[in-house]
């Protein structure tokens, strides 16, 4: 595939992405955001402008950005106020076959999704203090790759929100091979919403999938138990 | 755009409009009104006849009002019940870059937009006696125009509900600039629903979706706690 | 129109009724039963068949019965089990302008339809020991038709579920004028479902939706407070 | 029909419930699988390959088995994990008219499907240590074959979760005639999902639809109670 077929896949695939997910209300109010690795060596990532509304991608509505989160192109384009989180999430090391991915050379991230549902809000801040949500004996944790078992706790780890996205960003990557909460395949940002990625968009979107619906399973446990707090 | 353009560009938005809100069952039952404001100089508004399906409006659904609420065409149409709620949105202070709007030669509002969410009913009867529904924490608050930061309070006001619609907007255009639960983006009536506006229909639907977003995280944190009351 | 249009027009309005009512899961798994009124006088209907897939109704699935639950047309063809509870919907008191239909030479029932949902089950089976589901408060029950305000306290009547229809439907009937729990615009079948009913289709659609809306708003207050028995 | 003909609908059927069941959020994140038997002696069956998105399925996403799970077709395609469970459902007694199904002339098993849906993964957990999911009260459950009123007690099996697939079979096969909670239409597996299976494809959809209305209905009046432990 040449690079502008790539460049016109990871559009229509994110164009679709973003009608799926609006559907779906995790997306709504031009929230989220979500980009495409066009290539790894340097970094430059496709992402969504900012303030679009998700359910109605354009063509237009995308921008191309370097390791530094600069604008390539189109000329004067705004990117995300959330750059800064995609590019960490561009170099998160990809948890393939059981085993985090630890060089280079090998399949690296190549999508990055952040959406905002309400389950994410509401669960990333009543779990903020233990600093993860926690899952465990549910099957559909096997969906997230190299995750073979529903016996083991997986933790989602939750971040604090905030405006300054750099120094999140560091945060995040902080925490890549972090003994305690790890994060592996995504994480949540308190009141907020979730980031995840994948080798591919196909495998992301399988991810935010997974992460959505264990987070209702949590979240309608919780609720039949009525005592969250 | 001709005047002639704006009015066919009004329709066809609210139409559209009428058909994403039914698909979400935030405008069930014939409920629901929505306005697109045509000319600010005298003020006239587009608005969804009285009673119509709103997931299957057509081009003859619509109403052309002036600023006291008189229809001006089609001849003999009858405007929705509550018209003059959306005149008194019409002249709402449009909230930008987090400063109110303040005078008349700016951009002022340009489309009204009132839903009948089961959560909005749940919770503003809920919060009735509080005056208000707080939201806290949730960066999605963002997304309503001039709000930069999750942290602070945001009181979303409560009306109580009434059949006297010319009562109720004069309360409503009075606490605009009120010190302590101001009309800022929107406002709930007590086991009804919705009024929200913007600048212009895009903006006035975010805001829709954002509100809507914010009540249903509130309500699920309280069921969450199984203590409402 | 002729009697063969207003034939064909029940039929397609009955198909598009389905595939709604299916998508908003409200008819799953071949539940539910819908008709129009053909013809007054003498009463005869047209409904869909047995256990017919309500999200994909064809032309063919559809019988004509006479006031005494017999098929007229096509021949052999089995009617579903509950004809008997829309004859006696065909004959109920129509509902205008705050006023009981009290004659027949009026615009009397023009469509019955009953569908399943999870809030009917779950609140019909809960408040039956009550005899109705309180309603109050909320703007939504002018939707139902000849209800101009919020304030009064709307029974839906709850009738216990039994597999004799023909004797459910003498109990219906015997409460159309009943002194403290009237059957109005409809009434639920406890851990069932609800029928309700219109001058013509487009009508007891709307009261479909009401009512839904109703019980899920009054299923989610009930859910917050964590205290349903 | 030709055994082409019946190839060729098989695929088309799944690939339409595929689309469906995704819509309705039940099988989400690749998780899922379906099969059809396509020829009762000796025993095979066309079943969804391993980990395809359920939404978007298409002409090569499926395998055909032979009862020792074995892949007929096409050479080198790998069938689901689970197959052994499509091929212990399409043994299973065909419930009919009241009576189970005690032979092997009359007609059989002619489709298994399972899904992933949130509130089975919260009840089969919920109830595991009861050992089923207890249904009574809810009209719907006739929705099952065989199965004339909502009175008796319906129990829906739970089986623990394990990655032991064919152990897991040989237990569900002891269970068809068992005294004290015999599977019957289909069961749970512990925060995992639900097997289903029906005479046909269409039966077998119904069942899947039965199934998970009931289970939401018994989720939401745990969660009014708020005392689901």
């Amino acid at each position: 595939m040449t690079s502008s077929d790539h460049h016109k896949e990871a559009i229509q695939g994110l164009i679709q992405t973003g009608k799926y997910f609006f559907d779906r209300g995790w997306s709504l109010g031009t929230s989220s955001n979500y980009s495409v690795v066009l290539t790894h060596t340097p970094l430059t990532l496709l992402i969504t402008g900012s303030g679009k509304d998700k359910g109605r991608l354009t063509d237009n509505d995308f921008v191309t950005i370097n390791e530094h989160g600069q604008t390539i192109a189109p000329p004067g384009a705004k990117s995300s106020a959330e750059t800064f989180l995609h590019i960490a999430g561009a170099r998160a090391p990809l948890q393939t076959a059981g085993l985090a991915y630890t060089g280079t050379t090998q399949a690296p991230v190549g999508a990055i999704l952040h959406t905002h549902s309400v389950w994410g809000a509401v669960l990333s801040d009543h779990f903020f203090e233990t600093g993860y949500v926690p899952i465990q004996g549910f099957e559909m944790a096997k969906g997230l790759a190299g995750i073979s078992t529903h016996t083991d706790l997986y933790k989602i780890p939750i971040f604090d929100n905030t405006q300054d996205i750099p120094k999140l960003a560091s945060q995040v990557a902080s925490r890549y091979s972090d003994p305690n909460i790890p994060v592996r395949h995504g994480y949540l940002i308190r009141g907020h919403g979730l980031y995840t990625w994948g080798k591919n968009l196909e495998e992301a979107r399988r991810h935010v999938e997974i992460f959505e619906y264990l987070l209702e399973v949590t979240g309608r446990v919780l609720s039949l138990k009525g005592r969250l707090s």
